[in-house]
């Protein structure tokens, strides 16, 4: 179902994108670019509480964590669509690192997205009961965030 | 259950502010008032491609529409315990105009968070059935956000 939204989605996508961009000020592709950016800011912010318990640097909290889990399940589920704008790529956007080849590979960038959305619900799942389960759950998620960047993110200079 | 639920994440928020502010580096609420501000980022993101289509600046697309409004709706429901630990003020931190008077006022904060809840659900319900409802969907979205702005945001100097 996800992967059959995603699909759907970025034609709409491309066709709007154009449009859309038009209605914002600055650059063309700075609102699409600045809301994926704070996505991935609410993404790392939830999943920052959980590595610090994993970790150890903070409490373990059933509560808390179950939270921030539910927080990163929900937004994985979100529909990027209008984030994702062809031509919002790090070649001819200098405050991007998204690499080009995202949109030549849109059926892989949606199994990874749906695998990202699978981790964060076995996560929401876990959190709440306990430390070990927690643990376990965060591998996966860790994983599925990484297996994007790596692919399609520009590494730093 | 909106409310209850947000009472109950106050005092957890305020139990785990200091630990959780420990363990990221920066200013002791930088990553929290990041969070809350990549979180306004996403409602302007999806309400101005709303607000684009209802004051005609983007053609009215109902799967498009929907995307946003669903984004929007999706977005309101998430627990905000973690962005608003206590001392995260516009009295002593300069990247924030968030006013001290938020902590004082936690019931209305909550009736407000709820205000618009109900509008962004309403849209959701509205958005994809023709521009006439779009825009009479609007109207309560927006007012939901300026109640909480006028009345625990520092106005703009």
């Amino acid at each position: 179902m996800i992967r059959k939204l995603t699909a759907a989605a970025v034609g709409l996508a491309l066709a709007s994108s154009a449009v859309f961009a038009a209605s914002h000020g600055g650059g063309p592709f700075d609102a699409a670019i600045k809301a994926r950016q704070a996505h991935m800011q609410l993404y790392a912010h939830n999943l920052g509480i959980l590595g610090g318990m994993a970790k150890g640097a903070m409490d373990y909290n059933a509560d808390l964590a179950t939270v921030a889990a539910t927080n990163l399940a929900t937004l994985a589920t979100l529909n990027q669509m209008t984030y994702w704008p062809e031509g919002s790529d790090s070649f001819d956007n200098e405050n991007t690192a998204a690499l080009p080849k995202i949109w030549d590979n849109f059926p892989d960038v949606a199994k990874k997205g749906q695998a990202l959305a699978e981790a964060t619900a076995a996560m929401q799942a876990a959190a709440g009961n306990g430390l070990d389960a927690l643990r376990a759950a965060i591998g996966p998620v860790g994983e599925a965030c990484g297996a994007c960047h790596k692919a399609y993110r520009k590494p730093k200079e």
